[in-house]
Formats: C-alpha cells, sequence, structure tokens
C-alpha cells in the first residue's frame, strides 16, 4: 500500500498497519543488517531540529528512561547503526511526525507521514546534556519543500530516486583554477572534451545546517570526484601538517594561495575520529 | 547592477543597457575564449523546447538570413563553441525570453529576463529541417520551478551556485549490487567506513527532457564518480563490443547478470563522436 505523505493517524497503531513503522515504543524501526527502515520524530530528544526538508535527527540510547534525561553517552550501535548502514545505501527512510514533536510540521494531534527521507551524514557531538549524542542529518527529495501542513507534494520521485548534490560556488570556481582542477589529494585532472577540466569543490566545514562552515577558499578543497565522495564520508582525513589521515598515505598538494583554516581541518577530523 | 528575475524590458536596446546581453541582433552573447555570457530565446529556431526551468536551446548558424529556414549544417564554432565551454566551465548563464518566443513563459510584449540557467549537456542532432543542429540543454537552479510569468524566486543562490545532481533509482541500486559497486571501467569501489561501498549510476541515454532514456537496468552502467563525470560528459565511449572508445583502452567489466541494450550505447556513442 502507498501511503501519500500528509496522511494523518491517530496512534502508533495505526501507524504501524500502514506499513510505516513497525515498532510501537522505539524511535528507531531497522537494525544493522537491513538498515533503518523508519523513524518517529517523537519530542523525546532535546538536540532534534527541524526545518520541514531538512531534520537534524537524535540517535537512540544513553536516556533515563524515567526521566527522560540524557545521562550517558550514545553508540553508534543498533538503530543509530542502522541509520548510519542507511545512509552508505543511499536507501530511503520513512518518517513520521509525532503531535508531541516540538515543530511547526507537526500535526495537532497523533501521527503525520512526513514523506521519505535520506540520511545524508551523521556524527557525534557533545549535546545540550553534555553527552555524547549522535545526530542525522535527513533530507526530503529536492522537489519537496517546507510547506504547511498537509500540502505536500506527490510522492512519486521520492520513491525512487535519492540524490548527489555538488555545489559549485564561486569562491570554489577561484580555488579550482589555483589549482589547474587537479586533485589535492591524487594529483589527477578530469579531462573533458574541448580542453576543459573538471574538480570538485570539497568545503572542508560543511555548507548548511548544522554546520553552517562558510564559503571561504580556506574551507575548501579541490579534489576529484572520487576523493570528494570519500572525504565528504569521512572515508579519510587530513591532519594538521597536512598528511592524510586513514587509508590514504603521503600529504596532500598545497599551493602557497592557499591557506586552509586548521580551525575548519579539526573539525573535519573530529568527525573522522568519531566514526 | 543586479537584475531581478522576470524584469520586463521594451526592447534589445534596454536590455543591453542592463547588462543583461550586449548584442543587438545576436542570439548568444560570447565568444569561445570567454564562454557564452547569454543568450536571448527569440523564436526564430524551430527546434527550441521550453520547459521553464529546462530550456533545449538551438545553435546558431546555417540559416538562410531572408527566409530564416535553416538550409545547412550547424558548426560547434563561434556562439556554439561559447555555449560549450560555458557547460564545461559550470558557468551561469542570462537568459532571456522574447515575446517572439513561443512559450507559455513569454512575456506578452517586449523581452523578459528568465534568470540564469547552466548548460548541462550539448550534443548535435538532425533538426526539423533535415539539417544537423546543435542543441542545448539549460537548466535553472533547483530552487527555481516552473512558475507563472511574473511570479518568480529570488536569484540569491542561483547567482553563486552551480549543481551537479546525482540520481540514484532503485533499478540503479540493484544494479550496483549486480557489480559489487565496483567500477565497469576501472574495477575500483570506494570503500566507505562501516563496511559500505559507494558507486554512482550512469544512465547511457539520459533520463530527462530531451532523451527521456529508461531507467532500467539495460540503459545503467555503474561507475565509480570520475568515470561518471567523464561518461556523461562525453569524455569516452563505449562501442557495440564493449570496448572504450577514446583516451582510456581496454574493455568495461560485464556480468552475465547485465545485459547493455546496444540502441542506447549507439545514442551515446553518436554523440561522443560528434563532439
Amino acid at each position: 500500500m502507498m501511503v501519500k505523505p500528509g496522511t494523518n493517524f491517530q496512534n502508533r497503531r495505526e501507524v504501524a498497519a500502514a506499513g510505516l513503522h513497525g515498532p510501537l515504543m522505539a524511535g528507531i524501526a531497522g537494525n544493522p543488517a537491513t538498515g533503518a527502515y523508519s523513524i518517529v520524530l517523537s519530542g523525546g530528544y532535546e538536540d532534534d531540529e527541524d526545518y520541514g526538508n531538512i531534520v537534524i535527527y537524535t540517535g537512540e540510547g544513553g536516556r533515563d528512561p524515567r526521566s527522560g534525561k540524557q545521562i550517558s553517552d550514545q553508540q553508534l550501535t543498533k538503530g543509530n547503526l542502522a541509520l548510519a548502514i542507511s545512509k552508505e545505501r543511499n536507501a530511503p527512510i520513512h518518517v513520521i511526525r509525532d503531535s508531541n514533536h516540538e515543530s511547526k510540521f507537526s500535526p495537532k494531534r497523533g501521527y503525520t507521514y512526513a514523506g521519505d527521507f535520506y540520511v545524508t551524514e551523521y556524527w557525534r557531538e557533545v549535546g545540550k546534556s553534555g553527552h555524547i549524542v549522535i545526530r542525522f542529518r535527513l533530507e526530503g527529495s529536492y522537489q519537496q519543500t517546507s510547506r504547511p501542513k498537509g500540502e505536500v507534494l506527490p510522492s512519486e520521485r521520492r520513491e525512487y530516486q535519492s540524490l548527489r548534490i555538488v555545489r559549485d560556488t564561486k569562491q570554489s570556481r577561484k580555488l579550482k583554477e589555483i589549482y589547474d582542477y587537479r586533485c589535492q589529494v591524487c594529483g589527477m585532472a578530469i579531462e573533458l572534451p574541448l580542453g576543459q577540466r573538471y574538480a570538485e569543490a570539497a568545503h572542508i566545514k560543511p555548507l548548511g545546517r548544522p554546520h553552517d562552515g562558510p564559503d571561504i577558499i580556506e574551507n575548501i578543497l579541490c579534489l576529484c570526484p572520487n576523493h570528494h565522495v570519500m572525504f565528504d564520508n569521512y572515508a579519510f582525513s587530513i591532519d594538521p601538517r597536512l598528511q592524510l589521515v586513514g587509508p590514504l598515505k603521503g600529504r596532500i598538494v598545497i599551493s602557497p594561495k592557499h591557506h586552509i583554516n586548521l580551525e575548519f581541518l579539526k573539525y573535519h577530523n573530529e568527525k573522522f575520529f568519531n566514526n
């Protein structure tokens, strides 16, 4: 059965019967073998953020069942690992909003199916409680914009497509010219017809919520698409001496015209080591 | 001066004075050294198509100045080469619609600035006239949807960003599993943390207008991001015996579970050889 985004349900039993989210209590459905299948934004986590089409979701675990307070660190296991696996598989996740979830996108009562989202990133950080929480950035498809409740777009495309979007800013182009479109990791430039070259700009501290890294050359690397994918997924990182950390060896290529701000490298490194 | 998309002008002199499109007659402003700067959709070309956010624009040349009819083949030179260069530089192009341009997005009179678009593809084909024309696919930014005249989104983001969007469909995922996420050109798989792998699906006959290639495994290749960029840009192609054509040598990896439809390869090959 295909459920339309925006559909409302009175209780979790109805949500489960519709095939959207099986468990009646747990916020994350799925396991590390299958990946996550669905989540419920229940309002239980102080670190959740909801921007409609973009949701910053806090993982499970480490909370006192009585008080609901975060009393210890979260681990990348069980439901949290399932969400991480879904990210790497680029698999869609049903998102359901509970009326208790504090957000203008929540229903007045009961539960609403918000549509299918993709985990685009995850990382560990110190939450409001002082304990480590795992946070997941989920994105609806780019056809779906933030809309008032009840007014949703047809979900057809979202059912079939996930996206990798590579943004190219003015600063990015300036940096790529400094390196003549060569990758700072492998030195290769992709040659296109007509004598042009292709490279991608990787923001070290990512653009967009919740990172809000700046679009300045000090925060950008010029990479080939392969190393860009690896860098964005924390498959490798770069230490303050510009040595590669992880499966790649050696040092990145650096131009005297390109000063990397070590604060941004530190931000990326922390996520690399936490993961 | 920043001109808002949707702004109307009485004549080409006003369009030029606003800094949007200098030449008073030519449809394409710019040259092969600088790339194209702007175009006017003037209604002179029978092969133009206008879907609002996506425009299929016919290149210049080969027309009889009296009758306006296409009487010979177009060449990848001058304005046409300038547009091709802009594609490879990922540079924005001002698009202006003339009221003579047959489209529901055209103004009733005069000229309208439609916003900044990016050339995402170009190819040669036999036009309605029977002569070869060069066609360019232009895309507005993804924030801009097809809207009625006069109602446009702020252009701020479009000024600073161009995008590469990688779509991943259900069929794509199925194919990637057949190859265990190894690139069919280089054999490499990108290893992500948690033991997952990453590959991209390249549609041989592209999805979307005007190609409308189907989303079936027979029309998809499993590639690493680097070879995906090269394939989509016709930097190499694949012949019917599955041999690489262009700067890469050898044969692609093929699984007995993956039957490539040679019609689609032929479609890609024609564009490769034409370019």
